[in-house]
C-alpha cells in the first residue's frame, strides 16, 4: 500500500495532506480517501519538500528495502566481546538505544552497567561502580555504533561471550550476548551475586561449548521464516525459534569434545529459556536492517532502539545519524505486585526486529502473543494490517498463515509514517525503573512521533 | 453445537428430519433451520428409535467424553513388541484398520507384512513371505486389538521395539512403532534391503537409546497441546511437536551411558523427521479414546480405521464390535511422477487423531498443512468450523488461535453423522497400490457412511 502511496503521486495525497489531494482530484487520478487522521506536527513542510524527489526516492526505497529483504543471516560463531566488536576496549560498556549521558540514565540501565563493572572486576560495588563512570573511567557507548544489539538495557562489556552472525549477501556482522533467561537478570538492570554468577557461567562454561557446537553456520533466516509459521512474532515470543535452533544443533552437542554433565547443563539451560532466540533474531536483524542502511535519499527506516531515556530512530538516506525523541511507556499486563508506577519507560535495542518486519509488526502470526501483553486476537491481527499503512513492502521471508501467507510489512517509510500519523508498533518486556530489580511485565509501545519528523527534515535538507 | 442439537429436542431436529422439526416448532420451540441435508441412508430409523433416549445418551456421551478429556497420555518408556503387546505371540503380525483376510489385504499392507516376515527371518523372499502367510502359518491381527496403533500400513511384528504410552489418569496403555521416516517405508508398503536395514537398525541401536533417553514420563497431551499454538494439527504436521519431544529428551540424550556416534547418529535421525511425533500422537489418542470406550449407551466414535480395503468404526456403547464399510480414494495432491490411478485407498490407524479432536478436526490449526494437502487456509479454516457439528463437546488440551482459541470438536457423536451427513474429514497421506514402492502423495478424505448407520442401528437396537 505504501508503495502505491508514497510512489506514485495520487496516493501520497489520499493520505491526508490536503492541498496535494486537490490538486490530484483536479486532475482527474483516481483518489481513495483513507480515515483520515492529521500528518505529525511539523511534518507538512519536508513532505512537501520531498514529493517531487518522489520517482528518486521509491527507487532509492527499492533498493534498500531489496538488500534487506536479500540479507541472509547466518550464526556463524561465539567471540569475546572486546575481540570482535570494532572499537571496543577492556573499558568500555555498551548499551541500548541512541547515545546516552549517565547523569540521564534510567534505572534499569544504571543497574545493568553497574553489574558489568562488578562481573568485569572493575567494581567491587555498585558504589565504586556508579563513580567510576561518573569519573568517566569507563567508556559508555551504543550497542549499534559497535555492531552489537542488545535487549532491554542491552549492557555488553568487553570479556563477555557474544553470538558472531554474519550476512552471507553484503558480508555485515552484527553480535549480541546470550540470553539470561527471565526474572532477575542484569539486562533489566538487575545485579545481584546470583546474577553476576550466571554471566560468570556464560562466559567460562557455556561460551566455548557453544562455539564448538557451532560447527556449521546456522541459517537464522529459515529458523525465523518457519517459526513464523509456529506462532512466533520473532520478537516477544520465541519458543518455536528456540526449540527449532536446539534441533540444529542436537547433532553437534551430542559429539562434542567436552564434559558431558557441562554440555547437558548447557542444554538444560538453554532448552529451558524460550528467549534463547532472541539474543539470535537480534543481530539477524541488525545486519539485514544494516544491509539497507546509507542509500542516499532513501527514506527507510534502519533503526527503532531505545535507552530507557530516550528512543531513537535512524534512517537509511542520512546514515548514521541519531533523532530522538522522549522514550515513551509501555502499556501491557504486569506481573502480580507490580502496577504502571513500577515501570522504567520504553528500553532496548529488540525493536531492530519491527525494523525488519518482526515484532508487532508480525503479531498476527502469533495470536498467543496477544494475551501475554494483555490483547485479543483479533487486535493481534489489526497491528499487522496497520503496519501494512507505513511499511514499503512486504516481507519474502515473514510470511503470516493467518493472512493467508502474505509477507509481514516491511521497511518502515519514514514519509508514510509523518504523513498517516500511524507510529510503528513494538512489542516489548517492561522493567522495573529501579536498578537491581528485573522485569516487571510485558506489553505494546510506539515511538514518540518527534523523531520520524526530525529524520525526515533531514532528508528534506539533502539536496 | 452438537450438545445443543442432540442433548436437548428442539435442535436434533434442527439438522433434517422434518417430523421431529414440526413437532418443535408446534411446541414453540425456538429452531435454528440449518443448511439442509438429508439423514444417511437407513439412519431415519435408528435415530428415531434412539430420540427417546436423548437424556440418558446425554449423560452416557458427557462421561465417555469427560473420560477422553481427562485421560492423560504419558510417554512412559519403549519395549520389544511381544514383550508387552496383550494377545501377540512369535508368530503375530499386526496391521491397520479392522479385521482383515488376507485375500483381500491392498498393496501396501502386502508389502509391509512381506517386509516384516523378512525383517524378522521368518521368510527370506517375498513369495515365501507371501506363502507363509496365505497357509495361515502366522497370524494377522488388528493393532487396535492388541493395545497398538500403527500409521498407514500399520504393521508391527514381534520383535519391533514399540513407544509405550500410559494414561496417567485411566491407567490404559498404548504401543505405536518408531516412525520410520518419508519416501521408501515399511509402512506404506516398501520392503527393500535398504528398508529392512533401517528397521533393523532401530531395534539394535535407536531402540536402548530412546529407551534410555525416557528416563521420566513425558507428557504427550501438554506436547500436542503447544503444538497446536504452533501450526501443527496432530495428524500429518508434527514439526513443532517433534522439536518439543527433542528439547525434552536433550538432557537426557547429552549424559547417556551410550557411545557418543551412535547417539548423535539417532539424534540425527529424529531430528530430521518431523513425522517421529506421529508415532506418539496415535497411542496418546488411542488411550485417550479407549478411556472413553465401553460406556453404555454413549453413541461417541471411539475409533476410526482403515486397513486400505475397509474403513472401520467402533462406538463407545457398543464396545469392541467393528462396524465397516469400503474404504475410500484420498483427495489431495501427488508428488511428481504419480496421480489417482496409481493410489491406494485410504489406509492407517492414523484417524485415531481425528478420533480425539486432532488432524482434520484441528486444520484450522494448522494453515501450512492445507497447501501440503492442496487447499487453501480459508479451507482449513471451515473444515475444522464444519466438524463441531458432529462433535459432542470442545476440547479442553487442543485450542486454535485462528478460532480465538476455541477448544477443537471432539468426540464424534453417531447420530450427528448419522442426521446432518456430515462425514468426519481425516487428513491422510497416500501409499502407491502396488506392493513395494511407498508414498505418493497426501491429502484429505472421509469415511464411508454406512459403518456410522450400522454401528446406529447396532445401538438402536441395544435395550
Amino acid at each position: 500500500m505504501s508503495a502505491e502511496l508514497l510512489g506514485r503521486p495520487p496516493a501520497v495525497v489520499s493520505a491526508g495532506v490536503e492541498p496535494l489531494a486537490a490538486e490530484v482530484e483536479a486532475q482527474g487520478a483516481p483518489l481513495e480517501r483513507l480515515a483520515w487522521r492529521p500528518p505529525l506536527d511539523g511534518a507538512e513542510e519536508p513532505l512537501r519538500r520531498l514529493i517531487g524527489r518522489s520517482t528518486e526516492i521509491a527507487a532509492a526505497n527499492d533498493r534498500a528495502v531489496g538488500r534487506m529483504q536479500a540479507a541472509q543471516p547466518l550464526l556463524v560463531g561465539v567471540a569475546r566481546a572486546a575481540d570482535v566488536l570494532p572499537g571496543v576496549t577492556e573499558r568500555t560498556i555498551l548499551h541500548s538505544g541512541p547515545p546516552l549521558e549517565w547523569r540521564d540514565a534510567a534505572g534499569p540501565l544504571r543497574g545493568a552497567v553497574i553489574g558489568a563493572l562488578i562481573y568485569e572486576d572493575l567494581a567491587d560495588t555498585p558504589e565504586r561502580a556508579e563513580r567510576l563512570v561518573a569519573a568517566g573511567r569507563v567508556e559508555l557507548s551504543p550497542c549499534h555504533e559497535h555492531a552489537a544489539v542488545g535487549p532491554m538495557a542491552g549492557v555488553v562489556s568487553p570479556s563477555m561471550p557474544v553470538w558472531v552472525v554474519e550476512d552471507a549477501a553484503g558480508g555485515g556482522r552484527a553480535h549480541c550476548t546470550f540470553n539470561e533467561g527471565l526474572g532477575k537478570v542484569l539486562r533489566y538492570g538487575a545485579y545481584s551475586q546470583e546474577v553476576i554468577e550466571r554471566l560468570r557461567w556464560m562466559s567460562d562454561v557455556m561460551a566455548p561449548i557453544m562455539a564448538a557446537a557451532v560447527s556449521e553456520a546456522i541459517d537464522l533466516r529459515a529458523i525465523l521464516s518457519q517459526a513464523l509459521q509456529m506462532g512466533d512474532e520473532g520478537h516477544n515470543r520465541h519458543r518455536a525459534a528456540t526449540a527449532l535452533l536446539i534441533k540444529q544443533l542436537l547433532p553437534a552437542l551430542l559429539t562434542l569434545d567436552a564434559a558431558s554433565t557441562d554440555v547437558a547443563e548447557v542444554a538444560r539451560f538453554i532448552a529451558a529459556n524460550d528467549h534463547t532466540f532472541l539474543n539470535l533474531a537480534m543481530p539477524a536483524a541488525k545486519v539485514m536492517a544494516d544491509a539497507a542502511g546509507g542509500v542516499p535519499g532513501s527514506t527507510i527506516v534502519t533503526t527503532l532502539s531505545r535507552n530507557g531515556t530516550e528512543f531513537g530512530v535512524r534512517v537509511s538516506g542520512t546514515g548514521e545519524a541519531w533523532f530522538t525523541g522522549p522514550a515513551q511507556p509501555v502499556e501491557g499486563l504486569y506481573f502480580p505486585g507490580y502496577a504502571a508506577r513500577d515501570a522504567s519507560l520504553d528500553i532496548g535495542d529488540s525493536a531492530i526486529t519491527e525494523t525488519v518486519g518482526l515484532g508487532g509488526f508480525a503479531m498476527a502470526a502469533a495470536p498467543a502473543i496477544a494475551s501475554f501483553i494483555g490483547g485479543t486476537p483479533d487486535e493481534a491481527l489489526a497491528a499487522t494490517t496497520q503496519m501494512y499503512d507505513i511499511a514499503w513492502a512486504e516481507s519474502e521471508h515473514w510470511l503470516v498463515p493467518a493472512l493467508g501467507f502474505r509477507g509481514t510489512p516491511v521497511g518502515i517509510d519514514c514519509r508514510a509514517v509523518c504523513l498517516s500519523g500511524t507510529l510503528p508498533v513494538i512489542n516489548s518486556g517492561i522493567a522495573h525503573r529501579e536498578p537491581g530489580v528485573g522485569q516487571i511485565g510485558a506489553g505494546v509501545v510506539h515511538p514518540p512521533a518527534r523523531p520520524f519528523v526530525t529524520a525526515l527534515e533531514a532528508l528534506a535538507a539533502r539536496s
